[in-house]
Formats: C-alpha cells, structure tokens, sequence
C-alpha cells in the first residue's frame, strides 16, 4: 500500500485526493491542512463535505490538522504532494525538510516564478529551485499542469492533465498512482517547461480576456478578438517557457535533442483554455477590456484578491526586457506579452493593437 | 489602382470586401453574386445592407448580379477571391474558366475536403486541386485561414488571419492588399496544411463541442473538459494536416526542411476556437453531448441543416483507416478523430472515453 500526503486543504490539495483514493492502487491517502485550514478539516470530518471546494471527500480520506502532522508521519510517506498556493509555499517546505522527510516522489500543484538572483537571466521555476530547498534528488521532483479546476476534479468530471519530471520514471509512477478513469495523465520530461507555462498561462490569460467583452454585438459579444488572441498566447507561451528551460532554437532541429513544445499541449494551450473561462486572472481581464484601468480594479472590484497573474507578470519583468535587449528574445514577437507588462507596470489601461502582431 | 473581385456574396465573400476597401491601397472592388444571390445584390444596391450578414457594406462596394459580370470583367482583374461555400465551388470556378481570366492571384475562403481518386492515399485540398481546375500555376493560389466570423468582420471588429501559398510572394501581396488595423494577416507557404486545417476544424470541432453542455454543475457547466478535448483536438488536427500534407516526421528535424507546424497556429487553433464558440458544427456536437444520436439531430433539431464538419468526416474516413493499417496514421494517436468518425459512421451517439487518451 502506498502513502499519499498531500500538504495544504484548499481547493486544488483536497481535490487531488479523491483520484489518488479512486485509483485502483489502494493507495492510503492524508490531507493535511495548512495553520490556515483548521475549519476545513473540522467540516471534513464532521460531514466529509469540503466548503470552498463545495464537494464531499471521500469517507476514507484521513484528514489532520497541521498540529497533528508529525514528524513520523512525513518520514512514512512514499509520496507527497504540495498541494498550497504559492502563498503557503514556505509553510509547506518547512514541513518537509525540518521532518527531514524523504519519499520516493515529491510533487506540486503550485504554480508561480522566482525572479532569477543572477540578473538578466530567466526567472526560476520551482523545478529549479525546489530540489535544493527541500534537499532531495532532482528527479524526484514531479510538476502538474494542464486544465483542472478543482471542485470540477473533486466531483468526478474528466480532463486530463500532465505529469513532468526530468526522471521520466518519476512522472510514470506518479501516473500509476493517480491515474482514474476520469483523471487522463500525460507524461513529459520537460518539467522545467511544463512549470513555466503553469505560471505565465495565469499571466497570458489577463491579455486573452480583455477580449472577451470587449466588442459587445446585440445580446452577446464579439468572438474574433479573444480567439485571435488565445492564438497569439499560446504562440508566446512557447516562446516565453523555452526562454525560461534554456531551450535554444537549435535544440528543435537536431534530431538527437529534439524538445516538445509544451506550451502547445496540456500545460500550455489546454490549461490557458479553461483559465480563460473562469477565475481571477480572466475577471481582471474582463475589467480591463472594459476600459477600467488595472490600479483602479485592484482598488476597487478586485480589492485584496490575488491576482497570480499580476504577481507573475512583476517576476518576469525585468528579465523579458533584459532578453530583449539582449536577443535571447524578440521583442516583435512577444507583443501581448509586453502589452501585459506595460499595464502592469503602469497600472493603466490595457493598450493593445492588431497592428502590433507580426506578419 | 488594383482590381479585385470577389465570387459569391454569402457572408464570408461580402465581408472580405470590407477590408479590401479599408485598406490604403484603394483597391476597386466588385462583389459579384452567385445565381442564388439575387436578392442580396438588390438588397446591397438599394440599401447597402446585406440581410443574411446583418450589416452594412461600404458605399464604393460596386455589387452585380451574375449575369451582370461579364468574360471582360473577370479577365481585368487583378485579384480574384473565391468567396463561396464549397456548394458554390463549380459555379465560381466555371465562372473562372469559361472567361479565360488570367488574374495575378486567385485566392479562397471555401473550406472543404476531396477524397483521394487513388486508393489508400491522404484527401486532396483546393491547394492540391485548384490550380488544375483552374489552369492558373499553383504559385498564383493563396489560401485563407484563421478565426474570422464574417459578420464581426463586416463590423470592423479586430482578428487575425493567415495567408498561405506556395509561393510566399504571393501571400505578401494579397496581404499588402487587404491589411488593415483590424485585419491582421500572418503569412505562411504551407498552404496545404493551412487549407487541411480550415476543413478539419469542422470536423473536430464536432467532438470538442460535445463536451460544452455534457456535464452541468448548477448553473453553469463542467470547463475542464471541453479544455481537455480543445486540446487534444489540436494535436490531432497537426497530426492530420501533416499526414495530408505529407510532412514526414524527419522534416521537422533536419534544419534544411524545416516545416512549420500549422496546426499550432491561426488556421488551426485559433480558428477551432472561434468554431468551437459557436456555428453549425458546434450545435451539432452539443446535441451529441445532450446523449442525441447523430441520425435523430440531422432528422431532427438541424433538418437540411449543411454540417461541414460531417461531410468532410465522410471524405477523410477510409483515408484516415487505410493510413492507420499502413503505418501512416497511429490510430493510438486519433482517439478523438475515430470517436467522431464512428459517430458519424454509425448515425449512433457520440462515445469517448478518456481512457483511451494516449499516455
């Protein structure tokens, strides 16, 4: 029998494990709530239902509370998964290394970027950074991306999504583990990529969902707009994630190291898809094709929301324009992507346009 | 000043003449009706109104009625755009022909499939079949993709497109004649894959769709899995625009034949999405999701309803199973592709199950 803990009881951690229980492995699963999530865990085992999930867990769920996580407990696990936003990062590595815990995989749902300590080099994943935090073998490490909305996952509806690790095997076990017959897996060993796109879709989205109430037409709204710029993301979603994983042009026509393009795939194009259907970045987007200007949303509408987006936008910052100024980007290329940034910058309007793309 | 004329005044020929006369270029443009476009060339004159698209065309649009356009008018043009459905294809064509005309570029917006006449092999485009038909060399045909609702274009709202012909010239210079601010145009030779694409769409866009109402929550409905689809519809709409472009896989690996992957672009992706949001192939699949069979929606809700997507299923599938028996085509590969091909085979339900997704 194999040990899943999963470390944060919001959303994405709950809902992950109900296909680590569904699976057909037996696995033995805990949830494990933040300092933050100690109501949670009392609704769990009181009722089994999960409040901001709005979903019942499995009854064979054990779910603790962070105080009664030992240290013991973490030593026992095979697999743990670090299932808090960037926000409880911290909470959740120190978890994991002041047990000095040592399963055979660890994973993440969390998505963001670290502005890189060398300047003008590409901001970090956590793919680069979360080895040597949590002082374990890099091809332990598995990412998760691609298109999941959580309370969706918990009830039981399909997707699929993709695993990565720079140790194929690492991504393929996991994938045993929590594979269902609604819970499709991918596997790559393009992790670092596979990481960059879960961050930059967030930032991507705010760009595509301006467009979508931007050009009312009767009862409904223009569909042209944000499909030619859902196009235009995915196309600097690669550019952006093979900037970041180092990916020189040349290593796509060499057939001895020929790289996928993750960006066109789950973690890319599939995950932005369902972003721009729903959730925070795509409200501040909607805002801002309204013609509110980005300072005046955060004040107002979307005051004292996280906008992941936003915050991914300020890391990227200043290593994008270094890369243009340096040529490992082309500015010309990346024209959302810098009508992003300014908005962010400035906290104005969004300006984008058309004439902008290249031909 | 150059002279362009448009064949067939349904939406999508009546609309582009809408950049064509923005453009700085001061183009002379002539929209010419097919014989089923009567009343729409009256309506036009009388009002500049068009009545299927619900807009207004510009006053410099000079509208005739097909008896009204002459061999010496075809035969003066510098540009000739076949703007018809693929119903009206031998109507245009002929038209072309029978004046002998000799324009510098012929271009398209017809979306369709021919089966192969040898056994066994990938369907034709109008890229593979135009240029004989027409006696002009395949270097003067320029193929039109993108997402590009006719009426939003007709209205000034902004998209982008692509452009493709073998000859890049000749996409430059048919883009240098319709550009605009809210017209965007991206250019590629690989007009075979741009025009596999611009049909196939519609045909996956039939199994995409199916997911967009199959499971409500509340008030609204499931997102991951119409993600999950929209994605792996584009990996498979690359896979066979490539197989019918004949792209082996080595020539994405040697630099010197370096191919672009149309797929992951406007004439793929960008306009799948834009399908997907609405149009006959859309309705269709989300009846098929409600649990309809294919037989009882075309009995039924869409009675002498034309589904673009159904006709070209029926024009690829003995191709797409003879390249699966050769080797060609990996049917592990296809799962979303053999789903709608069975369901239109069989007149039954729309079956697909995640699981069979590959690894």
């Amino acid at each position: 029998m194999t040990k899943i803990l999963v470390l944060g009881a919001g959303v994405m951690g709950s809902a992950l494990c109900v296909p680590a229980l569904k699976n057909s492995n037996s696995n033995q699963v805990t949830l494990v709530g933040s300092p933050l999530d100690d109501a949670i865990i009392d609704s769990i085992n009181a009722t089994r239902h999960h409040p901001t999930l709005d979903a019942d867990l499995p009854d064979n769920l054990a779910a603790i509370k962070n105080n009664e996580c030992s240290n013991e407990l973490l030593q026992s696990q095979d697999i743990i998964i670090i299932g808090v936003s960037s926000a409880g990062m911290d909470w959740a590595t120190d978890k994991i290394r002041h047990a000095n815990a040592s399963p055979q995989l660890v994973s993440l749902v969390t998505k963001g970027l670290t502005t890189n300590p060398q300047a003008n080099r590409p901001p970090l994943t956590y793919a680069h950074t979360l080895p040597a935090i949590l002082q374990i073998d890099a091809n332990k490490l598995v990412g998760i991306g691609g298109p999941c909305i959580a309370r969706e996952l918990a009830l039981g509806v399909p997707t699929r999504v993709i695993f990565g690790s720079q140790d194929t095997n690492s991504a393929n076990t996991l994938r045993k583990h929590f594979q269902t017959d609604t819970y499709s897996i991918q596997t790559t060993d393009e992790v670092v990529q596979l990481e960059a796109c879960a961050a930059l879709k967030n930032f991507l989205c705010i760009g595509v969902s301006t467009m979508l109430g931007a050009y009312p037409l009767g009862d409904t709204h223009a569909k042209n707009p944000a499909a030619a710029l859902f196009n235009q993301a995915v196309v600097e979603l690669r550019l952006l994630s093979e900037w970041i994983a180092c990916v020189d042009e040349g290593k796509h026509t060499d057939q001895n190291t020929q790289r996928e393009m993750v960006a066109f795939d789950l973690a890319g194009m599939g995950d932005l898809h369902v972003t721009v259907g729903g959730g925070r970045n795509s409200r501040l987007g909607n805002y801002l094709g309204q013609g509110n200007t980005l300072s005046s949303v955060l004040a107002d509408q979307m005051l004292n929301v996280t906008v992941e987006g936003v915050d991914t936008g300020r890391q990227i910052h200043a290593g994008v324009e270094a890369a243009c100024l340096s040529g490992k980007l082309n500015s010309d290329d990346l024209p959302l992507t810098l009508a992003i940034l300014k908005c962010i910058s400035t906290g104005g309007n969004f300006e984008f346009n058309f004439t902008s793309l290249p031909a």
